[in-house]
């Protein structure tokens, strides 16, 4: 039977030399693929209390729908800066060159209200980081972070230290 | 009882003077509006054979998505130029100021398979036109477009003549 692993198509030397690029568009061009990787994700939900459901842009709405839809809870879109249309927070964090802003609705989370994090891939941690920063500059908990894949070799958790993450797939490397 | 069309939030005069925003974040906020939302796509599907779930950067993942994994089918995501990994098949199309570009992976859709494309809107068609382009480019046949909304005023339907269009909620204005 096939794993949830097997559907990641692995490009080596992409973007650039070294690096071993894990495409999740092979899990998405299977049903079975999508269901399998839908329903780990919902798996890590058994149990936890929560009041929505947050996805990071892009990938994080591919895979934070479906489990919003499933478990009938609210979708707050993490969106890159300037695509929002309403009052926003932002938050400003550092990639590899230069900087990125991300930001959500003012409105879209109450103090005290429960969000789960969702993301395809956790790799150094920063965007995601950002994103539970906005959470709990609304008064918001971040009770749990979902990740399809990991890449270890990046320590993302560190940053991520104090937070309950999962991820669905992990790999070794960067 | 409220209907879907009541949880959008309208915002006069954004992003310029004269244009009325028609903001879907308010239907995801809502648990009941975006069960309401994806329940009322997923019906116009009702008796359409197809192959797979194409959606549009990055509003089309959030409602492609769900109906992708409710129906068992594959998700392929129509991505903005330089997100997708592989060899990909590319569509320029006009913006109001200059172009854009969208592609999608060579290998997503075979000859003769049957694609449902899906975004949140609307407007004059330009990146759906060019959506239906590319996935005719690699032999697939686009049985259904579904949107959220439709800025009926935008005269976007006349671009997409000939297919099989439907939007789950209807503007008359621009």
């Amino acid at each position: 039977m096939k794993e949830l692993k097997d559907y990641v198509i692995s490009i080596p030397d992409f973007p650039e030399p070294g690096i071993i690029f894990r495409d999740i568009t092979g899990i998405l061009q299977s049903a079975e693929g999508l269901h399998m990787a839908i329903d780990q994700l919902q798996k890590e939900l058994d149990g936890v209390e929560f009041d929505m459901i947050a996805g990071a842009e892009a990938r994080g709405f591919i895979f934070g729908m479906p489990l919003a839809y499933n478990l009938g809870k609210p979708f707050i879109p993490v969106r890159k800066k300037g695509k929002l249309p309403r009052e926003t927070v932002q938050q400003t964090y550092d990639l590899e060159y230069g900087t990125a802003t991300i930001e959500i609705h003012k409105d879209a989370i109450k103090p005290g209200q429960k969000v789960v994090l969702v993301d395809d891939l956790i790799a150094t941690g920063g965007t995601i980081k950002a994103a539970a920063n906005l959470i709990e500059s609304l008064g918001g908990e971040v009770v749990k972070i979902l990740f399809v894949m990991e890449l270890a070799g990046l320590n993302g958790r560190k940053v991520l230290e104090g937070y309950d993450v999962s991820a669905a797939i992990t790999y070794e490397g960067k």
